[in-house]
């Protein structure tokens, strides 16, 4: 298990990061070229196969144990009126997580994942990122080891998501400062937002950035200033996976802004992370942009939850299958192209 | 089982489509603003399980059968060097469709469909559609009732595919005859065609267009002249689905090229085909666009076989599980939007 002792020993972690294993990724290269179909002829299956193969070190990667952790927390800014929804939903629906009610139970029993849910000091939102910091060094360093402890070397593949009402606002925040921007530019109506709770949750984030904004040096200050517990355990376990060698999929604009400090630091960070889909929250797409990331599935999803990457997920198992099941031309006997 | 004894009944059947059903339709909307989710949170995933439920006509659809039939035929125009691969590949290939060693075996598999895989007549290539039309009455009679057959009432979704080499020329003599354009505008590299064979493609699709589009009249005389067996299986098991009211997913190119002529004669009849991806071949976003489908998937494959349908398959389980499976706002007492 991957454990942060203390800021120095996550940004050292952040720092040396492993590459995907090279002779895996050849010969998966190697056999999709084999494999009876015209070369190419998969599009992006063949290379989500070739991208599992390096990181799982293995010529035929497996999708059998796939894990999603879902992180849950509260924020202090949530109290400002940025979110269509009160602040005890988020208990509400961890609830309904733990009573297998959710969309997330659904879409992982969907895709055969295994649903881990880590609700963070729900009783204890983080500071009102407007006025204060959202977390204690300590604090951030709990969230970091939480997401850290939640994933799994035996995973194939996990997935990673988030609940909390609010979350969109340090998420805007996130991005803005590690993109630059205005608060405009990154704020969206989350979960259903009116013009007024706009105007608000773009003021809460013009205000955090010209209160944080100079300290932000480095992955470990940015996120425990303008974050939160789920996105800085959503940030610690996708650390944690890179060192074990699991593949990520992410899930929307908020699991992706907690990447963002991250990806500043480290430009090498995201190779181990696919995106599972772009969301209808404005952010996303310019997000992923900036990360490079081509997400694989373009569906109008905005829940959370792991939502988007659940769906995904059956992408990926898709693409493993034909990886790993088809038969050669040799197999075969069937004739190449001329 | 559905029949077409004639061209007149094929005729006749394609004109009297049913609809979906209306108190369905509205019983799994309703459903979905009960769930957990701020209202149209899940994006298309909402409007996947609507859709299904209107054809199953039940509140809470299944994608517990699904049944991918895959078509196979030979093409006279293939001689005219129009395909990357010889025409012994449709054989070879139907071939290892029954070994399990093909894409579609591995696809299929992965999203729990059942296949069935029809070759028609593989030793007898249609007519060149350069120089003659592809099929008598006789011949085009048959393959859309083999279509037909293949189809099962039982089935609660059903993916459309096709195998055959040299197809895309056919298609694309199909798309031009009935939205129009050039022959350039429809063909493209199918499996891997370099230019000199996209040149010799383009030549037979303008000669078949000026031999026989002026008696293109109707989707059965179209089809007749200017498509193949596995092209009018396709046809002939969609307008089957739509009267067993089985919800139906379009695979690429070809498939949808076999949906163009119905579609002339009745702009109802795609009401029950969701277009389960975007392949690579050129001239598939141009016939989406002009069917107003929204695909799906956007993952570049250009396989056939089904290939597109069967992961699009995995995304409508994904819908269908959540929209199933989901608890409401008063099932799981959590607040809803202020």
């Amino acid at each position: 298990m991957i454990r942060f002792e203390d800021p120095a020993s996550f940004a050292q972690a952040l720092a040396e990061l492993p590459e995907p294993d090279a002779p895996a990724l050849d010969a998966a290269r190697a056999r999709q070229a084999d494999l009876t179909k015209p070369a190419g002829s998969l599009g992006r299956l063949e290379d989500i196969a070739v991208f599992m193969a390096g990181w799982q070190r293995r010529e035929r990667p497996r999708a059998d144990r796939i894990r999603a952790a879902i992180f849950a927390g509260n924020h202090g800014v949530a109290t400002r009126g940025v979110s269509a929804y009160p602040p005890e939903v988020t208990a509400q629906m961890v609830a309904n997580f733990h009573a297998g009610g959710a969309a997330i139970n659904a879409l992982t029993a969907a895709c055969g994942a295994e649903l881990a849910i880590v609700a963070l000091d729900l009783d204890r939102p983080t500071g009102d990122i407007a006025c204060r910091p959202a977390m204690s060094e300590a604090e951030c360093l709990a969230a970091l080891n939480a997401g850290a402890a939640a994933v799994s070397d035996e995973s194939d593949l996990a997935l990673l998501g988030e609940m909390g009402i609010g979350n969109t606002t340090p998420a805007a925040a996130l991005a803005a400062q590690v993109f630059g921007g205005s608060a405009q530019d990154w704020v969206g109506r989350g979960t259903g937002l009116d013009e007024a709770g706009l105007a608000r949750k773009a003021e809460a984030v013009t205000a955090a950035l010209a209160l944080h904004g100079p300290y932000c040096n480095g992955a470990f200050e940015t996120l425990r200033r303008l974050g939160g517990r789920e996105i800085a355990a959503m940030a610690g376990a996708a650390l944690a996976a890179r060192h074990l060698r699991v593949p990520v999929l992410l899930d929307g604009f908020i699991t992706c802004a907690a990447m963002a400090p991250l990806l500043a630091d480290n430009p090498r960070f995201l190779a181990h992370c696919l995106a599972g889909h772009c969301s209808a929250e404005a952010g996303h797409v310019r997000l992923l942009e900036r990360f490079g990331l081509d997400p694989l599935l373009h569906l109008g999803m905005r829940l959370g939850e792991g939502s988007g990457a659940a769906v995904a997920a059956q992408i990926v198992r898709s693409a493993l299958a034909a990886h790993g099941g088809m038969a050669t031309f040799a197999e075969a006997a069937v004739a190449g192209a001329a």
